[in-house]
């Protein structure tokens, strides 16, 4: 039986791999999508590769070279936070935000998703823990759906691809349960914004908003695991 | 005097490079942004670098890789048509449609218009000759606006970007004289989808949908002009 392909954002972080795995148990065949975007580090796009490898799907790469638009620290050289500060900022916008990202991601996504007929497109977004970045938010997306189906030859004959938000509403902790609960390999995904030189190696910093989320969810949903778990394995440098 | 800034997408064609004289008209310091997007040539680049420096504006080239998503005569080994048979189908999709292409093109014009902090993003769709592209129709141009200004912190913040569509109800005649009246180097632009060799250059081929929508368009305006005018001057081979 020929199942329904999914594209599913993969970042190769916590949320994204959990998607991806959201796809599969709800019997889609999921095609990975992951942008190699002038990110100042490669090791996200790492996981994403391992993680689709394991899963043995089909995994995309799309270049679009936001290095040119700036204005974030995970682009051009702004330093991260570290140590949680901005954690404290209640509706403050982070440095890390990179203008429109999620648009451009779905905009991409939907043309891959038109060109691969594919029936609908899974983003990891979550408008609870990290609330600051406009473009998670569920009006947002409600938004780009309508104006995507308009955009589109699928979208105006009435097939268009649906914009699929499983981690929308959860907290950092319930997601994490819910990769533990699906099986996610989470020692596989990657999450830290700054990561670290170790030999050949790049380890997560421990310290930067992403691994101190992350890590907190893993706490608050009571699981007991190995630090590779908690903050993810090392990558190769690039 | 300070001039507020305006992001004009900038293909190289008849319609952005009215677009772009439009802008400035208008008062705007105009930033050109084309795309490097995998098309299959490169001759309307090389038309909007020509046109940037003839006006002495920054112009922003940004690369995003569609090849990877396909579906598209401009990218993919598929035949453009020929001898205007497409222009005889009322209402169908051209197979020169790329999947969702002005939805990524503004998304990213959205996030250069934020990082530059510019006013407006000038587009030069056009919902009457060439109707057949959904991504060139005014509620799909509308609820883009509504979508970006959601995704961004300058939308959030109540001073995004406004999104300017000057030629959106010209027939191609009102815009070819408009060209004429604003002072646009016609003979700069480009337009054709299927370039044809000559020596060292790349000519139009005077016989795509582009070339004799564009023929067609200056003739209709009663205007005298060169073939360099009517088709575009040739550019340099790749």
């Amino acid at each position: 039986m020929n199942r329904e392909k999914a594209i599913v954002l993969l970042s190769g972080g916590l949320d994204s791999a959990t998607c991806l795995y959201k796809a599969k148990g709800q019997g889609y065949e999921p095609v990975a999508l992951s942008f190699n975007y002038g990110q100042r580090h490669k090791a996200e796009l790492q996981a994403a590769k391992r993680l689709a490898a394991h899963l043995g799907i089909e995994h995309q790469i799309i270049s679009v070279d936001l290095r040119k638009i700036g204005g974030s620290a995970l682009t051009a050289e702004i330093a991260v936070p570290k140590g949680g500060e901005h954690l404290t900022q209640e509706g403050s916008i982070p440095v890390t935000y990179v203008p429109v990202r999620n648009l451009i991601f779905l905009s991409l996504a939907y043309a891959l998703a038109e060109s691969a007929a594919a029936a609908a497109i899974y983003i990891g977004v979550n408008a609870i823990d990290y609330s600051g970045y406009p473009d998670c938010r569920p009006d947002f997306i409600e938004s780009f759906a309508r104006t995507a189906a308009l955009a589109s030859k699928s979208g105006r004959e009435g097939h268009g691809a649906d914009i699929v938000t499983p981690l929308i509403s959860l907290s950092k902790a319930e997601i994490a349960a819910e990769a533990v609960r699906l099986g996610v390999p989470v020692a596989l995904t990657w999450s830290c914004y700054d990561p670290q030189p170790s030999g050949p190696n790049l380890v997560p910093c421990r310290n930067c908003d992403a691994c101190i989320l992350r890590r907190d969810g893993f706490m608050a949903a009571g699981l007991a695991l190995s630090p590779e778990e908690i903050y993810g394995s090392p990558t190769e440098r690039a």
